[in-house]
């Protein structure tokens, strides 16, 4: 479970991957493939959630880190390069880096 | 604090708008406004999270909503028009309607 708030003050990166035809599934068991191995044990790795559009033409990716920083460093170790070459041999990925400004819930303790 | 999990089984949107320059944080206000007057309390909301790009250029909405069927009732509330005539007006937006697929995070009760 990953839970969004403005207090937590994460990074975040919503990333869309739009998927070339037939694609979809693969792209996200792969991403949850490498999630499980190498990303989820990296330093300051919070939660990522994969999610499959109804259209069939998209995989996006909801995901926190502590940092920026982190984030950048997760990027850029040698172990992922073969990871982020497959994801972009069957996608387009368009990561958004944003910050929560306000939440809203239907639990009135939640607000 | 909204929370993912392929569990909760439910209607996920996620929006992202793109803003023309400078319209970012009032596109935001705007959203947060309904939200609190109006969508939080239309049948079926569960959960509205507003995100802010670091460029600047866009707006992301995380939305879950009961079923799709109460995303369709809100949309096509007739007293949502003028709102929706107003983010077209600033932002070109793109709903993406999807499931959680899997979720990880960095507490392992979490898992």
């Amino acid at each position: 479970m990953a839970t969004i708030s403005p207090a937590s003050q994460l990074f975040t990166l919503v990333n869309v991957f739009t998927v070339a035809p037939g694609h979809q599934k693969e792209l996200c068991d792969h991403l949850t493939e490498v999630t499980e191995e190498l990303i989820r044990h990296m330093p300051g790795f919070v939660s990522a959630a994969f999610h499959l559009s109804h259209d069939g033409e998209h995989v996006v990716n909801y995901a926190q880190w502590r940092s920026q920083a982190d984030f950048r460093a997760m990027h850029a170790d040698p172990r992922l390069r073969e990871h982020f070459d497959y994801c972009r041999s069957v996608s387009r990925p368009k990561p958004i880096f944003c910050d929560v400004a306000y939440v809203y819930d239907a639990e009135p303790d939640g607000e």
